[in-house]
């Protein structure tokens, strides 16, 4: 297994575009289309948020249906969320055009929106952008490139990975490519990412390692706490890497499963680095916990914490905040057997700062140094079981706030 | 019942003082003690936090114990949380010497301390301090605004409130104070809250008006979603208003429980609106829940949205962050039967913004002109039943940023 330079375009039979549509960006593109040469069994999770954007609604019927895709839409700069009736208009007839001018099903189109919720989407515009999206269609890495930079809301950069593997002596290839970054605490994921892969698998194992693996990957990040309306992770397989399909977890499968795993992670990690505002990554990992989803929530709970978040901006070992973030997750736990490190994204420096229910007599200047690296690690270790788990979040700043006081404008 | 100026020392009987023993900070006050010329009957709420500080643990065994006190000690500037063994020795030894100086029982000394976790409080400063608080102590207005002032940490201003009412024949006189203004997230309360009575009421029955009353006052408020280590609410009764003791739940009880919820709900709101950073008060009423949980869980979501919190900071009228935090909350509702409003605060000015699934043709002008005041409401009708609550939170901002990503230099 090996990552490679590249996103969603680099398996077999995959296809990108961008388009400027105009929906309510001017000057950037703020279409995307991600097309398949042959139909994908395809898989996704979608927010838990009762408010369920249009196209969360209409792709989940497509997975929850026969769960064969063949193309995606995606725009920027308006959700099409708590849009009633005439929200899933939009999305039926978005789909109908697109189904009408690629020739394909118009149930195997899926649909993706990110931006201001409330607001109605532009059908013309919709349509008009579909059909340049469509005309410009590549296989290349270019136009995986430009895909994911047309889906970027207020994202700094596009978030795209690739990797190669091989399953039953076949080279099989893995892309993606992803948004965050506001409004960004996934339950399920939040934000949208999409992969692909040329991987032979049945439907069912695909929405089965999907759903396992999104519990440690996009469902342990935090922006800000806010689940979306807009939440989709889809994959799509389309078979075209040759290998025998995958249909029963043997040891094909499981080598598929790290590769996904692997892909998801990464867009993961990125979504929570480039966090709205964000200066760092702050990586939450808990070990000792007694159960796994005790180890999941406490290691979420600290990364969410506002007020650790705006002391790792500030560099400030205020270690207290993140025990205090333990402590108000609901986890039963004994305070006094807890110990607490920081240690450096390259894992060269560790301090040990708490334990035995007291701080230790760690040197600030060191803690302070260790905290001003762009990627940080808090490690909890509860002393209670074997289980652990990883929460990936980011610093608190005043970008987070000037970016959300200012947002519609 | 009304409003009178005034504070903790307002009730027959308690006295009050402050110091500037230089626990942390250098050039104001930072001890504060309120005494009762009587033993008090005494009621408490403190934090759920697993990390209690060692004040929380030396009052709660007074509260669960003989439930009588006469004297309470606080300082600002270190909150003695995450300190060990020593931690609670420090506060044995504190209780103790000011003990001796009163001539009470160190059983009824309650200790209360806010500011930074993880630090040992000095011990010396704070018996010098104790004996400075004792030779000051007076029953004036003054003495209980310099308390009220030394207890404050980032707050802007003291929280303080008196009221008078009737109760068998007797005038009655209520008081209080509090300190907010982060790590503001109850459960049970958050934060340090004190209020005095003259009032004759027996133990029993204090503690459960206050067990009830906090569910909606102090605990439906929440600055940044961070549930303290050191929070603590209590009421110290002294029976000096000579009205007959209230040991049932008759009609002087309803007439104690009006006054008492009146007091908390006013401390409560001051604190909300004094958040850290905060320019305005956001107030969120959730109407026709079905259940008095769910209208509680609800309306809380909403003001402790970062996304919601930054939009009302730009005055911007983005009302799909407040649907999408109803939305997240856990409960199950109907979001074509959502009615939302923005009103405000003196609810002279009331815009519907959402029904039947989507927008309404509101003003934005009109709208972003409501939200630039002070205090805003967001009303909610779940339209399920009949059941309401309202929450007390604050806007997030430059100064929420800036205040905790440099707390403790």
């Amino acid at each position: 297994m090996k990552k490679t330079d590249g996103g969603i375009t680099a398996p077999a039979g995959f296809y990108a575009a961008s388009a400027a549509a105009g929906i309510k960006y001017q000057g950037r593109t703020d279409m995307a289309m991600v097309f398949s040469e042959k139909p994908c069994n395809v898989a996704g999770t979608f927010t838990q948020n009762i408010f369920k954007a249009a196209p969360v609604i209409w792709d989940r019927d497509i997975v929850k249906g026969k769960g064969v895709g063949q193309a995606v839409i995606i725009n920027s700069g308006i959700a099409n969320a708590c849009t009633g009736e005439e929200g899933l208009r939009i999305c039926r007839e978005t789909a109908d055009a697109a189904s009408r001018i690629l020739g394909i099903p118009a149930d195997t189109v899926l649909l993706g929106s990110t931006g201001v919720i409330g607001m109605q989407l532009p059908l013309d515009r919709l349509v008009a952008g579909a059909k340049v999206l469509v005309a410009n269609l590549k296989p290349d890495r270019e136009a995986g490139n430009q895909a994911a930079k047309a889906i970027m809301t207020t994202d700094t950069h596009e978030k795209e990975v690739a990797l190669e593997t091989e399953i039953g002596g076949k080279k099989v290839t893995f892309g993606g490519m992803a948004k965050g970054s506001g409004m960004i605490h996934p339950n399920m994921c939040t934000m949208l990412a999409y992969v692909s892969t040329d991987a032979a698998i049945s439907g069912t194992l695909l929405q089965k390692a999907l759903g396992e693996i999104v519990q440690d990957t996009f469902n342990m990040i935090s922006v800000d706490g806010d689940t979306s309306t807009n939440d989709t992770l889809l994959v799509m397989a389309n078979g075209m890497a040759g290998n025998e399909e995958i249909t029963e977890e043997n040891e094909d499968y499981r080598i598929f499963y790290e590769a996904l795993n692997e892909i998801c992670l990464h867009l993961a990690k990125e979504m929570a680095a480039d966090g709205e505002g964000a200066t760092k990554l702050m990586e939450s990992v808990v070990i000792g916990a007694d159960t796994k989803e005790n180890a999941r929530i406490l290691a979420k709970s600290v990364v969410c914490s506002s007020l650790s978040k705006a002391a790792m901006f500030g560099c400030d070992a205020n270690w207290g905040r993140e025990l205090c973030a333990l402590g108000y997750s609901g986890v039963v736990f004994d305070p006094m057997k807890v110990e607490m490190w920081f240690e450096s994204g390259d894992g060269t420096k560790k301090i040990r700062i708490f334990t035995n229910g007291a701080g230790t007599d760690y040197s600030e200047d060191e803690a302070s140094e260790l905290l001003s690296g762009k990627h940080v690690r808090i490690i909890s270790d509860m002393h209670m079981g074997k289980e652990s788990a990883t929460a990936y979040g980011c610093d608190l700043t005043y970008d987070y706030v000037k970016i959300n006081a200012d947002y519609r404008s």
